[in-house]
């Protein structure tokens, strides 16, 4: 990964900010901008350079993984560090004043007030607009290859979700099926708590794999992900058990359709906002648009949520190297719900489903 | 569970700490205050009552969990909710001016500013103790027995591990089979990412299940928990695999005595510094103290860490009540590590270990 390229690219972005540097704290885009993956750190990116702070249990991990960065090893904490390094860099020169961004999307406000307190007098912090996530939304050739890897292994899982599902078997059953197989095959986890949601259960679009037992004569819904070398996958199927009726096909098709049509307008160039309403006009055509609860995808990448969201009212538009989830569904309360989910690359052209496989009605 | 009456000794924890009322955003913390286990909410516990704030998606969940609160179902985000009715509230009656306190440690410095910017004239905003978090460090009879269930649950996960382990498994192997007992089992998850570290891993103190294959001479690390009815478990066993020479159960046999010795220490009373020093103290007599690299050990209830954390300069009492880990380690950098760790309550005597079982060096 470039990481040294990543790094320069914002300090760009920080001078159109009119920043003099960025204390990055949120783990996912340190990971992002210099390729640590502990749990502990903070990573200053200034226009001289960049300087990484981790404590003890992570030097030999840092020293393997960080680029582009002067590594410091510190009993203090990262903020605790970064106060004292900008402390003596303030010693050793008259240093001007300096604005230096915070990330206020990730940072506790009693986070800030400590490192607000504890650094030097010339040194005043802003808030930073999401200058590491606009850059993350757009994913480069490397990312968009671990990418593909991580869909292409979750895509696997719903075969054992299909071994498994039946009448008499429990949701957790499905699910625990689901995740031995990503983890023997090498997942570094679970994209996200595994969604078995079957009954009336499907109706509710956050059904984590409960004790519950599936029933013949209602949908499945399987919502699941994998992480792979640092990125998620991101895919919803829905199969019906039992022998379905005309309404509950009827449904599936409608949302399928929908889905189909959101894909088809993804696009460079193209607002989200354009893409969620084309998903919504489908489902409107069929009376079905106010079961539609929630927004219509979102980025993924090294995170499950990430920019864009899918949503009426966003103003994002799409470009290459986006990476999305077109995910419509239709959920009625009580009685059940469909959805079906696909993680699209936009292209120069249009987009691409990742891992594509057969998603016509299919019951079980 | 008892929400009402933990949101009335809370507001008698306001009115100490001169807060007119607090603003409940950390999840763990409105779980426990109203038994709301959904992912986006507000509670609002003012001297008068108490409000909950969420969205459509939860409007059922909401009814059917919280207790001791009325619920407004928004399209506004938590914060905007609270916002606006205390807006409403403040244009019926000429209110006083009012201290609201808020979760500093969790609140994000953005969520913060644009709080503050839309609440009424009359509200200030105050960085309130951690009142909650204090709260839970002392579980209730309900607690415990959940606890408990949790933890025996988590102890049967390690024949599991033993079954699994071997020269030429993956230590993904093992962690998949445990997580699959524990999901077939009825967990709702693992309550962290499960450890297993093999050979020279073993010497990482969070050396989360990899590939790497087991190899024979050498200790396998297996720290792992599940969360059951909302309630964490917490445990590590570590088992040598082959013929072990002196070296290695020497090294066990330390950190045995260490947590044994940590273990009688703890009782009513007993400041949580003491505790650790009881086990660092053991470990110092071996010459191993300067491989014991972490904590002795933390709560763990609602959420795998907790206060009180059992660290040198750390200044809490013991009190009954508390469930807190005990977890001495040693770790010989390139070579191996060892860890023993079990949960215990701490009882009107002195304590109580969950859920014991065998710890003896063991070798595979």
């Amino acid at each position: 990964m470039d990481y040294p390229g990543r790094q320069q690219r914002l300090r760009e972005g920080l001078r159109c900010s009119r920043l003099d540097s960025l204390l990055v704290t949120h783990l996912p885009n340190i990971h992002y901008l210099c390729g640590f993956t502990g749990s502990a750190g903070a990573l200053l990116i200034s226009q001289g350079g960049s300087r990484f702070f981790t404590d003890g249990r992570y030097a030999e991990q840092a020293r393997a993984q960080v680029e582009g960065a002067r590594i410091t090893i510190t009993r203090k904490g990262p903020l605790g560090a970064t106060a004292e390094h900008l402390t003596k860099l303030s010693r050793e020169s008259r240093s001007p004043a300096l604005k230096m961004g915070i990330e206020g999307q990730h940072m506790t406000a009693d986070a800030r007030r400590s490192l607000a307190a504890m650094l030097p007098r010339h040194v005043r912090l802003r808030e930073a607009p999401p200058l590491v996530e606009r850059a993350r939304t757009i994913k480069d050739g490397e990312e968009i290859e671990r990418i593909r890897a991580a869909v292409a292994m979750g895509a696997g899982l719903y075969d054992h979700a299909l071994a498994a599902i039946g009448p008499g078997i429990q949701e957790v059953e499905v699910a625990a099926k689901m995740e031995y197989a990503a983890r023997t095959g090498g997942a570094q986890g679970m994209s996200f708590e595994t969604i078995i949601a079957s009954g009336s259960r499907s109706a509710l679009p956050h059904g984590r794999a409960s004790t519950a037992t599936i029933e013949a004569g209602a949908f499945v819904v399987c919502d699941f992900g994998v992480i792979l070398h640092g990125y998620c996958s991101d895919r919803t199927r829905t199969v019906y058990v039992g022998a379905a009726n005309q309404g509950a096909r009827r449904v599936y098709e409608a949302v399928l359709e929908s889905q189909q049509a959101a894909i088809d307008t993804v696009g460079p160039g193209v607002p989200v906002s354009k893409v969620d309403r084309a998903a919504r006009r489908v489902l409107q055509q069929k009376g079905l648009a106010r079961y539609f609860t929630h927004s219509s995808g979102h980025g993924v990448g090294l995170e499950i949520h990430e920019a864009p969201r899918l949503a009426q009212g966003q103003q994002e538009i799409l470009r290459p190297g986006m990476v999305i989830t077109i995910e419509p569904g239709v959920y009625i309360p009580g009685k059940w719900g469909v959805r079906i989910e696909d993680m699209v690359v936009v292209t120069e052209r249009g987009c691409e489903v990742l891992a594509p496989t057969q998603k016509e009605f299919m019951t079980i």
